[in-house]
């Protein structure tokens, strides 16, 4: 059947039908259409939904969530069918009933869910049998190699390409921007796509935003990686694995994070930038994605068989995670602390320290610095300057100000200090709790928006000096953010009274 | 935020805000809104999609899959917040882990299933783990409950109230036409509700709104089940467990159907229409859902335990289902089959044959028959004209021509004869494909299609006998299901060539 296609905005990739349309296709709501635009020469298989009355009949509506991937300008015609079951769906139901899948069948499932045919509903099954059932090796290689598969790939003529990843939940993990000026500075290329926060107060793609557009294609990244030696955009930008993007946003309402779902999505990223060396953080302890060292070295070693497979040498650090890394949590506060260091040519604590080490792994295994120098090497690119120089070109090749300061980045207006209730010590401090308060205030969406930590594990504090400071960009945000602080104490200091029973 | 409400008529339930509306409140695309409709106090919590354009700011758009829930008219102003994190995500997670449900977790996600807090996905997920980790008799129960409270239920005063079910998988098992008149005219109460056709090629609801209107709430079904003894309905339009509606429609794609919830989902509906007694037939045999008597006989006594946890005394017949229950196949074709027999007040062959078996067992079970005598009881029915009489009311009480003829329903006009290329045995038919040609002849949608089989196993067939004659309603469905027949050979005859290989 021909019919003309319109456009609306809504994010769901959702096609409309009239009800008269529907029944002469033979199609009900909800089955899958089968829709080629002439045009572009461009098709998409993609569930239906009817309506009687909001679509007139003879027309099709596409939502800007589907209508990209074909092509369409509103008045097109469009040719639509009722679209065949999709096989996928017997291979999901297969990993549902405990087999193993093959590559041609991951092949199938990982394609239609790039290509929305699957519904989110059938991702999720998906995920949700592939977590409780596993996965072997060979099914992740598989996986990770499909995913690659899904999107645009680069290759970088000039070797070795670099890149680096952090499993992630610590609050404050801004050594991205410290890492990836450093090893291009010591000329090595490292194309690093990064993701924006789900859960967290700042992913390094809303940090790097701060700064300059983080929005490319694979080509573009290319480009700019081999002009500037490195470059930090928003991977769901790029078309860079892009059936990872439908799969994290199914994973993260039941919070499913399998692992051999997370290997593939790792690695896939890795292999699809072209990287061939890649240094892994993986913080380890309460509050974090993995429990302890010994969980740490499991997931290290799949890493680097997986790395393996696919061609890429994987060396994973395993880092203390109990604690933030630097001592501000929010977009600017972030920045600032991390542009602070390259700008002063120095720095101590445990955000220098943990960039240099990863940034040092990267350069020994490279050979641009000797076995156990990695670090010290590291630590001269910044003291020498270099690494404070590339990162403004790196700035600036991406469309920002590489004149941009530390000073230039500005927190919220509204501060309110929480201050210590008792002399001690601190002994722990919450990691989600810090997260939810820097979130509450207004984090990421407000870049101004966050905290600082002024106190960390094993540093005494006095009644009535401030622990942490809370910024935000709105009033009711900051109130928000300290009613959260009184609930969750983030940060607990030996000898405090953590909650009254029974008083009035 | 107090918001503009309007409604557009879309099946999904979704609600749509402008983006920014969605960014003052801080809810992003996909995340659930609390909703509240002070004009008739209705709330409703609602996963939340964001448009640029096509939502204008201060309006919030709800389709018509959830608008009704709310009771909105277009104009009323709504309040809105950002909803929390549903408790029932934890629960789902914990099943997906292993773990075992308890009462209340069930309960809350039977009704944020109910109320469409949870997104298909969501629900997907719950089913996949559910199926996967299995329940044990426990979470069947609480599962049971839950289903049922989760909508409307009826009680009757007077006792017993009769139900009959049907595991369904056989072609043209329109025995209830037959059992619901049968149960009524010996003076018992049966108010059967029926589903519509979901891969069949008619659902009993299907077939019985040939002869009347069958979209009731669950208080009309009481009182025509008062008033008449016994109604058909369909279940989807009554309030009745309709958590049930939203998983089935989940379970679909990936033909998801877990022992536990198939269990759960029957003895719900039983429950909550009062049945203190209950028949059901499970068909076992190739081509349909139950491999064999074993395996038939595991599912009854789960039945059985289950019923009587909910106080419901159940008995089950297992029943020959490799072929289908009389000869016709579709919703005019199968109607007239059915009420031809209660006309005749005589019969022979599978249908009628069945349909005293499983009658007789409900007239022993409630003492209307001595034991063992139930079957020609039920047929006695049929023959002293009772059943007509009784089934003549339930068209009328439900708003049909009680003077309907079997000779008035009407079959579509093109026709084809498949004939037999051989002349032997009829040694097997397939159900999926009889249904498959059915289906794509045109049945459920257009009353007058589908198939009548002439032979059936074990009945001799010369060359060039009809083995079957296809009707539609449509020239080119015929054309499809004749083209179908040819490729899936749904009567196979001794002897016959099935193919040819290799062959120009």
């Amino acid at each position: 059947m021909f019919i003309s296609a319109d456009i609306i905005d809504i994010a769901s990739p959702l096609i409309l039908l009239n009800t008269a349309d529907a029944s002469a296709l033979g199609v009900s709501d909800g089955e899958r259409i089968f829709i080629t635009n002439p045009k572009t020469g461009k098709s998409a298989t993609i569930p239906a939904s009817v309506s009687q009355t909001f679509v007139k009949s003879g027309t099709v509506l596409l939502t800007s969530g589907i209508h990209p991937a074909l092509g369409i300008s509103p008045g097109d015609a469009v040719e639509i069918f009722p679209a065949k079951r999709p096989a996928s769906l017997d291979f999901i139901r297969k990993k549902i009933d405990g087999g193993k899948l093959t590559r041609p069948e991951t092949a199938a499932i990982v394609s239609d869910i790039a290509n929305r045919v699957l519904s989110d509903a059938e991702v999720t099954s998906y995920i949700t049998a592939s977590y409780i059932n596993g996965m072997d090796m060979d099914e992740v290689e598989y996986l990770t190699r499909e995913m690659m598969a899904s999107g645009d790939t680069i290759t970088f003529s000039k070797k070795p390409v670099v890149d680096k990843h952090s499993i992630g939940g610590v609050p404050g993990n801004k050594i991205t921007l410290l890492v990836v000026p450093i090893i291009a500075s010591s000329g090595l290329l490292i194309p690093k796509t990064s993701s924006r926060a789900i859960t967290g107060a700042g992913g390094t793609a809303d940090l790097m935003e701060a700064l300059a557009p983080v929005a490319f294609s694979a080509s573009e990244v290319q480009q700019m990686t081999e002009k500037a030696g490195g470059v930090i955009v928003w991977g769901g930008a790029t078309n860079i694995v892009p059936a990872d993007d439908v799969m994290i946003s199914c994973e993260y309402p039941l919070k499913i994070n399998g692992r051999g779902k997370m290997l593939a999505s790792i690695i896939a990223k890795k292999a699809a930038v072209g990287s061939d060396t890649c240094v892994i953080d993986i913080p380890v302890g309460p509050g974090t994605k993995i429990a302890d060292e010994t969980e740490g070295k499991v997931l290290a070693g799949q890493l680097v068989d997986l790395g393996k497979r696919l061609g890429i040498r994987v060396e994973c650090a395993i880092t203390y995670g109990g604690a933030p890394i630097g001592r501000n949590i929010g977009v600017n506060l972030e920045v600032s602390e991390a542009l602070r260091i390259l700008e002063k040519k120095d720095g101590f604590g445990s955000l220098v320290q943990k960039s240099c080490a990863v940034a040092g792994i990267a350069l020994e295994m490279t050979g641009k610095a000797a076995s156990g120098n990695g670090a010290d090497a590291a630590m001269s690119l910044i003291r020498n300057g270099k690494a404070l120089d590339k990162m403004r070109e790196i700035i600036e090749i991406q469309g920002g100000d590489p004149n941009v300061k530390a000073d230039d980045l500005t927190f919220g207006q509204f501060t309110y200090d929480v201050l210590s209730p008792a002399e001690g010590v601190v002994v722990s401090v919450a990691n989600r709790a810090l997260i939810d308060v820097a979130r509450t205030a207004g984090s990421p969406a407000e870049h101004g928006a966050g905290l600082t930590l002024h106190k960390k594990p094993g540093e005494t504090v006095k009644t009535g000096e401030p622990l942490l400071t809370i910024y935000a960009e709105k009033e009711w945000k900051l109130s928000e953010a300290i009613e959260l602080c009184r609930t969750t104490h983030p940060v607990t200091v030996s000898g405090m009274l953590l909650s009254r029973i029974g008083a009035e």
